[in-house]
């Protein structure tokens, strides 16, 4: 009986792990198990959220994702069933999922439609990427090889002062910035050696998915700041209980994943508070690169008068994120701190790249490629938001931004975002439920979709697709409520 | 009254960090809040973890970790009283601690003396490197930047397999292969990959340090394995109770830090217990490449038939630390559920620095440079050993393995060597205590010290500021005993 063996499963309401992912794991195992064979039927959503004392929603989600991953098949309404898995896959609990196969081209190391802020890398300059790297290679191949601080080298620290200058409006000495591995690496070492297990930290909701796994996973307490469309988080979530956040994660730039850019007002208020309450703040300024009209908005770490902002900076946007290079800028009191930290557990940066990217910097082969990826990106975005309008519109709406690498597309019925991603998944589009994001706050159905990466063929293709998705979607929803 | 400051110090038996440094943290933060005064003199160690319900050990190693950074001075017998700090540290509690200035001369980018398992990059062939860079900038810029795969470049995984074969004997393929930021980035993969929160990890004891504060805070559970001088970890450890852990990380070709390497006979019972338990095996190869007598031992991985062995391998110890490369072999059944970790997180590793290793193997430099290190290490270590007997026989013993980067040095007496660590540091060297790296086994006294970094003149100094220490230790002790 598939019941019996399914009558076992147990969560864990305090493991880092959302609830629909304990769920369909432990199904997973079961099915890889060979305890629910091929063509067992999996109880109804009502019945076995009700058995577990679980929201139907978080079964739902559960099955999604294992027709998603191809474990089991079925539609809406007339049941869901273990599918056949390849004689192999039962050897071991630990085998792959099957994967969908795509229905939408694309080649193997292309990314698949609609994949989030990832750059194009087709249009790299690769040749005068290997001239400043051979640049290096012939005037101090040691360079290439060693560090002389553990904060990262040097002269890539002094050219990321100039870029933060002249394109993020702030003043920063070297001493003050760390190399980091990516942007991750960078919020990581905050953590490192700003918080404690038991410390509170606020983070955005809604927010960066991998920071809410993070958080836990540290000994963190999460606390939560809802997120608005026009201006990102609110800092009054701070002051409706005494006990202020340690550290406060905050996108002012272009809040992930809404896309807004946060008040001067709001961003005063946050400052004031921190400074007040003690706290520290993270600004992730993850694609502040790209904005397509009007000035650029300065970092917030420009008003910070109290050295309370660690800004977090990225070259996985504009640069490759294969190569792994982010930064950190450290206020000066606390630069004493980081390089505890720093020489204790390393800063995970590998000193390769480093030089050369000085020498980008320096030529200004670097922001000659972000101004050429900007004027492209805001005709890909146009040609998008064209599209958009053109076979999604009966279906989705969305905020234009003037900014970024992603767009929002929420819909207008109360659709379930898990499954048409998964569904989307199965046509090969790689787009991100919007309920994803959320932790607390009711989540408007939606997608996230990035246009970055992707010619006007390409997208063309895909948003056609992904109509069809919806169309199909639409007629199931319909002939369910019949 | 500085009493009544420390009276509310808490600590937290759950929490990750060791007693002695939550208690070291507590009086910290009090110095530099300014909550205890310069001068102020700390409670008697005796008194003070009475009060506290701690042991006297665990007190006076936080007090001899605000000695050894410069917040407290004093001898031992007659009172420790917090130091005098410059005006700037106390504006902020998350100011540095002052460091000793050392009294050993070494430039600023050299390591401090007898610091552990670091190559002597003075000795690095940079101009092959750059000439490896540049063949792959001129060849192939775009695999300077791009990945085409999400364990890392082809051709590099292609050429640790080979490595794998001759050096290591044993076979794996390409698809195995992930390249991972260092060895760190590669037990991080495992963990994220098997292992669930509340799994149980049963580790070496004494064994590698981060490991004891990752896994916790991982949310999972430690278990502890005895390891002997003679054979490593000691398999019985797993068999006192019914429930087997999930991952066994082990250092089997010499074990960390006390040298030996495990038989024959310990192997195979490590693989039977893990394919009886369904268990995996982490074996961390950290630097068998340096074995100075005898055949090299092949590597655990090689004897596992059942596909339970995970093999983590570094670039760290041969090629260069700063260059953040490791990888790991994943058992062929476990590879898919490895790409979707990879996929899911990345793997941390830059792209950049592949394909130009991938040529430095293949073009035998890599190789030669190991050869070349190996009969250099072995000329320093019998050099190191010939100073010790001379210079350190009446304080410490060692074994003498035939392997490795790093001796541990012994005591003959029951001296406290976080204290006489403490005090070598202060001198400028960088020797780690015994204890720091046992669990719950009662620690034998002693220093780990590290000798392939330093040449002959530089080998002597040191061990001659150590018989130093040894002695103004040694008339220390005998005078508190009069």
């Amino acid at each position: 009986m598939s019941d019996a063996a399914l009558l076992s499963i147990a969560v864990d309401r305090n493991a880092p792990q959302p609830l629909f992912q304990q769920v369909y794991e432990e199904i997973r195992q079961r099915i890889l198990a060979g305890h629910l064979q091929p063509r067992a039927q999996l109880p109804p959503t009502r019945q076995f959220a009700q058995e577990l004392g679980l929201s139907r929603s978080t079964v739902t989600a559960a099955y999604e994702q294992l027709i998603c991953e191809g474990y089991a098949a079925g539609q809406r309404g007339s049941g869901i069933y273990v599918t056949e898995l390849p004689e192999d896959s039962l050897q071991t609990a630990t085998a792959a999922p099957r994967r969908p196969a795509p229905s939408v081209r694309h080649g193997a190391d292309r990314p698949r439609p609609f994949a989030a802020g990832i750059p194009d890398m087709r249009l790299f300059p690769y040749e005068k990427w290997a001239q400043a790297v051979a640049r290096t290679a012939r005037a101090t191949p040691r360079h290439l090889i060693l560090s002389d601080d553990v904060f990262g080298d040097g002269e890539l620290r002094s050219a990321i002062c100039n870029h933060l200058s002249e394109w993020r409006g702030f003043a920063a000495t070297p001493e003050q910035i760390v190399i980091t591995a990516g942007a991750a690496g960078a919020i990581d070492m905050v953590f490192r050696s700003l918080a404690r297990p038991g410390n509170r930290v606020a983070l955005e909701d809604p927010g960066y998915a991998p920071l809410r796994s993070m958080v836990p996973s540290l000994g963190l307490t999460p606390i939560w700041m809802p997120a608005d469309r026009a201006g990102g988080a609110n800092p009054d979530a701070l002051r409706t209980d005494g006990n202020a956040p340690h550290l406060i994660c905050l996108t002012p730039s272009h809040q992930f994943p809404c896309g807004g850019a946060m008040p001067l007002a709001r961003r005063l208020d946050f400052l004031e508070t921190a400074r007040q309450a003690g706290s520290y703040i993270i600004e992730d300024d993850f694609d502040s690169e790209f904005r397509y009209s009007g000035r650029p908005i300065p970092a917030m770490a420009g008003l910070d008068e109290a050295g309370r902002v660690l800004y977090v900076g990225s070259f996985s946007k504009v640069f490759s994120a294969h190569v792994r290079l982010g930064y950190l800028v450290v206020p000066e009191p606390l630069v004493p701190r980081f390089r505890q930290t720093a020489e204790r557990f390393g800063v995970g940066a590998s000193i390769m790249p480093q030089r050369p990217l000085a020498d980008f910097l320096k030529t200004g082969e670097f922001h000659r490629h972000i101004r050429r990826m900007r004027r492209l990106y805001a005709d890909r975005r146009k040609h998008f938001f064209d599209l958009v309008d053109r076979h999604l519109s009966r279906y989705v709406r969305y905020t234009d931004h003037q900014a970024g690498m992603t767009v929002l597309l929420s819909f207008l019925e109360k659709w379930d975002d898990n499954e048409i991603a998964c569904n989307a998944a199965a046509r090969g589009l790689a787009l991100q439920p919007a309920s994803a994001f959320y932790a607390r706050q009711p989540s408007p159905p939606g997608l996230l979709a990035g246009f970055t990466a992707f010619d006007v063929e390409e997208m063309t293709a895909a948003v056609q697709t992904l109509a069809d998705v919806f169309r199909d979607y639409r007629r199931a929803d319909t002939d369910a409520l019949n």
